[in-house]
């Protein structure tokens, strides 16, 4: 197996996350990339800090110069974060032709024109999908898979601290300070808020997905920007009473011509799929001239979510240095020791039974169901006063194999006319 | 401009959507992909038939070696639909070294072992993001962006029809037959609905993403399969009792080192974002261990939809040929002449203003309005009997600069204490 070295510069939620995954992820990322991927030093600010990680202190470095001049090292992570030193050090890396994958949407925001130049012209890739809505594939999406439209709006939830505190301040009635403090308490929101709260950061972002999405280098300043400050419980409440939703939105939307840029809380209609994004879940919805209203959404931040990201853009530069294009694995798989009996999947169920109305009927079914460990959650019987009735059971979780087993027999029972339908129950 | 010749087989839906949009987004896709896309032949069955479609008569062909022997055509996107002949047309063009598109989940599902194995012999590129969930760019995720992941599980709404069909039952209240009859008078459904209603369309689908998410082979023997039509209303009455919708789901998780492969009507909670993907919407969601819970959501079929991902698997190509990455337009936007001024922008409003509890102040502040082109849509007032009272507007859709002109001007009434909040609404 070929090995790379990676540089990791920061270690920490995004560089954490991305060690993790490394790690436990391993076998795969092997499969998927055709390399062993090793992070051979890691650029930190102080070598004895606790990081709650478990990672050989013989990687640490306080010293860029060491990764920069090690010619072994072919991709760089930049997971500082802020302009300064990391534009300056993703600039001087590439000048040492190594790739650059960063999550820093604030370099990028202020910066971009910069990097990308530099990438161009020292031929390296850099690539920054962790940059916009953490785990959510929404730079790919635009830059690779939406190249045949048109893209005439984009509209995202794209920071998950102000979606957070507004969810609060919605569902729970907290007001913002309360739900602010709670946001802080959970690690969601800095102790110095201001740039969540303020929409720095959705600006940033803001400008990355306007960029790539009409073709065109946004700066920030073009961005109008509201913070999510001066929204009060009671605007929550009147916003209720007109069937509307308080989000943090940032838009950008092409009309006559123009871009219209924007981040501000915005009341959207509560049947809107944006509407029911909750907690500190990231959204993007985009409409293309071909492909129509499109939405993506999932966690927008968070070590993993964001390493995710990250380590995606790792493989996608390896995939790339070697020409390599996904393909189905070539593994069929056995059916008999790959794929589980449908006997042997847990589910819960519906089941509707027509029966005669005759006493004891219930207690019999529900006997058959207990023997074959079948576990009633809820029943209902709606009497009529006609001859036949309905039965209809919510189980607990069980093996299918138990509920055809107890379906059986309560087929041979007399009094059970017909069973209906049964039909599986998701709890996700 | 370099040209590139592309070979169309079939001229229905898909075929349709592609032609469409390789005229409309032109400029776009020259600028994306490098090249001028040209569709030099297309192959129909029937020379003389109206297709309401602008195509140059002598395009048509109804012979495929005039395709598979254009050494100038170097793609060749296949949308026909089924197994044969799109399979052996696929497997010839690419023994020529065609590089193929295709939206046929069908012969992917059936034959995606031999068409993968002719691609990699021949060094083509094969590329199928068409084939599931329509426009979402589900293939291209599981492919490119999450492989830092180990997926563990993928649950898909992925047949627009049978999803059409169950809400129109659980929304509107109609029965099987007659939700039927409507999706096949809106062309959602076939005359022969067998391939949806019976789950056979989905089956295929999720053989395809099983064997992505999975890395490995998923033969559609492996899958359960179960179609909607046992479906009744009262189940669905039955199911939001309980708190559930019931959903055309195709699920695969990996449990115990099995996997489980399934398609399905499924309950699932009300509150679970995938319960609110209605009518012909598609959606999947995707657990991975590093990004979590990811959901994608958008329009599964459809000419424009489906034809754009067909053109992102052409522009893809291209690109990959050549090398090309997608970077910023180095074109900056000129602030004044790019960016549309807030005041222009068109929005509607929420107003919230605390005025003193005098009479005529609400006829005031809606002369203000009238006089500045806000036309209101709703007020709320809500009398307290207290010297201060509130006042809540919301406007038709305006000018923002006419908002702020009439806002200048309500400050300076006597009676209006204070302009409390202005929200700008989206009605998405």
């Amino acid at each position: 197996m070929k090995k790379v070295k990676v540089g990791l510069l920061g270690l920490g939620n995004v560089g954490k996350g991305v060690w993790k995954i490394l790690n436990m992820n391993k076998d795969e990322l092997q499969k998927r990339s055709g390399y062993d991927i090793e992070i051979s030093k890691i650029l930190v600010n102080d070598l004895n800090k606790n990081r709650n990680i478990d990672v050989p202190r013989e990687l640490l470095t306080t010293n860029f110069e060491e990764i920069l001049m090690d010619d072994t090292i072919e991709i760089v992570v930049e997971a500082i974060g802020g302009v300064e030193p990391s534009v300056d050090y993703m600039v001087r890396a590439m000048k040492r032709k190594k790739h650059i994958v960063t999550a820093n949407k604030m370099a990028i925001g202020t910066n971009g024109k910069i990097l990308l130049k530099t990438a161009k012209e020292e031929k390296v890739m850099f690539y920054y999908e962790a940059s916009v809505g953490g785990g959510i594939p929404i730079i790919h999406g635009l830059k690779e898979s939406l190249t045949a439209n048109k893209i005439e709006e984009v509209i995202g939830i794209i920071n998950g601290t102000t979606n957070y505190i507004l969810t609060k301040m919605t569902l729970e009635g907290l007001d913002f300070h309360q739900a602010l403090k709670e946001a802080q308490e959970k690690g969601y929101a800095e102790a110095d808020p201001t740039s969540d709260i303020e929409s720095f950061d959705a600006m940033y972002k803001l400008s990355i997905l306007s960029s790539l999405a009409f073709d065109t280098m946004v700066n920030i300043d073009s961005i109008h920007r509201e913070g999510i400050t001066n929204i009060r419980s009671i605007d929550i409440e009147y916003a209720k009473e007109f069937g509307y939703v308080i989000k943090p939105l940032a838009i950008v939307k092409e009309r006559d011509g123009q871009l219209e840029l924007r981040v501000h809380p915005t009341m959207i209609p509560q049947t809107h799929p944006l509407a029911n994004v909750n907690d500190s879940f990231n959204a993007v919805f985009i409409k293309g001239n071909a492909v129509g209203d499109l939405m993506l959404c999932g966690r927008g931040a968070g070590e993993l979510p964001t390493g995710s990201a990250v380590v995606g853009d790792i493989v996608s530069i390896l995939r790339n240095k070697e020409n390599i294009s996904c393909e189905f694995n070539s593994k069929k798989v056995d059916k008999s020791n790959d794929i589980k009996d449908m006997d042997c999947i847990q589910s819960e169920y519906y089941v509707r039974i027509t029966v005669k109305d005759k006493p004891g009927i219930l207690g019999e079914i529900s006997t058959v169901f207990g023997e074959n460990n079948v576990s009633i959650l809820s029943v209902i019987q709606k009497g009529k006063r006609e001859k036949q009735v309905t039965l209809v059971f919510i189980t607990h979780s069980t093996l299918e194999g138990n509920i055809n087993k107890a379906i059986e027999r309560i087929k041979s029972l007399e009094d059970a006319e017909k069973i209906e339908n049964i039909i599986r129950i998701e709890n996700l």
